[in-house]
C-alpha cells in the first residue's frame, strides 16, 4: 500500500467547484509515479531502460466530490500481477470520506509500444506488494 | 447514435506522442455535450433549469493510441436508462481503427448535487435513442 | 488574419464558471495549429521535416471571461517576422465582446531544440501575412 | 519571497517531453496558492469572505524546458501593490537552471467579479513582502 497526498488546485475544478472527472486520472498518475519511486523502480528509470507501463484500461467510481483546496490522500495497491500486465487499485480519501474507487490496468511495453516481458526484478518487487482486491 | 469529430492538440498528448489517458475523458465530455445539444437538451439549458448530470462512474479500454494532430470520431449512444441514472457508451475511431471503448454513468442531480428525477421530456427523448449495448 | 471558432467545455472552466487562465493558452495553440494548416504549413508536416516552433514568450491580457459553453472566435495574425523568431498576436471574441488580447513569440528549432533557420518557403509565406501590430 | 517545489508529471508534458507551455501557468497558480496560505491569507478563506483575485494579465519568458519527472522550485514575490491590483513575479528553477520568468497581475473582485477594495489586512501583509522587481 502506497499513499500520496495532494491538494486540489483551481486547475483541477470545474463549474460548481468540484474536481473535473478526468482530473482524478491525472491524480492517479501522480500517485502511481510516487508509488513506483517508493518501490525502487521510478518510472523515469524504467523508461530510460526502454520500458513503459501504458494504461490499457481504467475505471472510476465516484462516491463524493473533491473541492478546491481540499487535501486528499490517494492509496494505491497492486491487486493483480501477470506476465504481460498488472492491475492497480486506488482509493482517494478526504479525511475519512472515501471519494473515489478506481483501477488502472497496465501493459508492459518498449518505447515503440510493443509488448515486452516485465523486468524480473520489477515483477518480484511488485509481487511482494500484491494484495487481494477484496482485502 | 451521435458522432463528433475533433483533433488531438499538443495540449492532449504526452511524452512519446500519444494522447494522455485522462484527455480521452475530456474528449468524451465534449462529445456528450454535443450529443445532448443535438438531442434538443443542451447541458447548459438543463443547468439553467437546475439539473446537472454528474458522472458517477466511468470506464475506458484502450485499443490504440491517438497521436498529435490525429482527427478522431467519437460515437456516443445511450445504452441504459433508469429513473435515477443512465449509461452512455462511446467509441473513438481514427479512420477505421477503433482506439477506445468507454462508458460513463450519470446521475441526475440539482445544483446542490442532490439526486432528482430526470425531467420527463429528457427521459422520453433519451428513450427514443436507447440501444442495447450489444448491438 | 486567421480565425478559428471553438466552444468552452467543462474541462476549460474552473470554480465560478469562468475559463481557467491557462486554458486560453491551450486555445491559442489550437488556433495557431489551424492557422499554420491554412497557410499550407501544418505544424505536423514541419515537425516531420525536423522543424518545431516552440513558444519562448507569451503574454495575455484579459478583458472579459469566457464561460461554459460559450462559443468564441480566435483571430490570429503575424506581427513580427525575424530570421530566428516570429511573433503572433491573438484576439478572442465572444460575439462582439473582446475577451482576450495575447501574443506568443516562437523560436525556430530542430527536434533536439537547437535553433535553426526558418525554412525559406515558410518565411516567405508568413511574410505575405505580416501585418503591423498597430493595424 | 515564497518558494514551492513540485514535480513535472506526464500530465504536464507534451510530445518531445517538455512541459506544455500552458502548464507553467497551472504551476504558478499552485505556487501562488501556497504563497497566500503562508502569508496567512489562504485564497479559499478570502473567497469565503467574498474576495477573489482573478488574473487580468500574465506574461512568461521561457529560458529552458522542464521535462517529465523534473523537480522544480517556484519562487514567488510581490513586485507591485496598488489599491485595485497587484503584480506577482515568479521564477522557476531546476537546480540552478532558471527555466522561466513570469508575472501575473491580479485584480481584487467580489464573487460576481466586480472590483472591490483590497482587504486592508491583506494589503498590509502584502506590503511587508513587497520588493522591487529589479532586486
Amino acid at each position: 500500500m502506497f499513499t500520496h497526498r495532494l491538494r486540489a488546485a483551481y486547475r483541477d475544478v470545474t463549474a460548481g467547484n468540484h474536481v473535473y472527472y478526468a482530473r482524478y486520472l491525472d491524480w492517479l498518475e501522480i500517485a502511481r509515479n510516487e508509488a513506483f519511486r517508493e518501490l525502487g523502480f521510478p518510472l523515469i528509470a524504467l523508461q530510460e531502460q526502454g520500458v513503459i507501463l501504458p494504461v490499457i484500461e481504467s475505471a472510476m467510481k465516484h462516491l463524493g466530490f473533491a473541492r478546491y483546496d481540499d487535501e486528499v490522500e490517494i492509496r494505491t495497491r497492486v491487486v493483480e500481477l501477470g506476465g504481460a500486465s498488472f492491475l492497480l487499485e486506488y482509493r482517494i480519501f478526504r479525511g475519512s470520506d472515501l471519494l473515489l474507487e478506481a483501477t488502472t490496468r497496465h501493459a508492459v511495453a518498449n518505447l515503440t509500444e510493443k509488448p515486452v516481458r516485465m523486468p524480473p526484478a520489477l515483477k518480484e518487487r511488485l509481487a511482494r506488494h500484491l494484495v487481494s482486491a477484496s482485502e
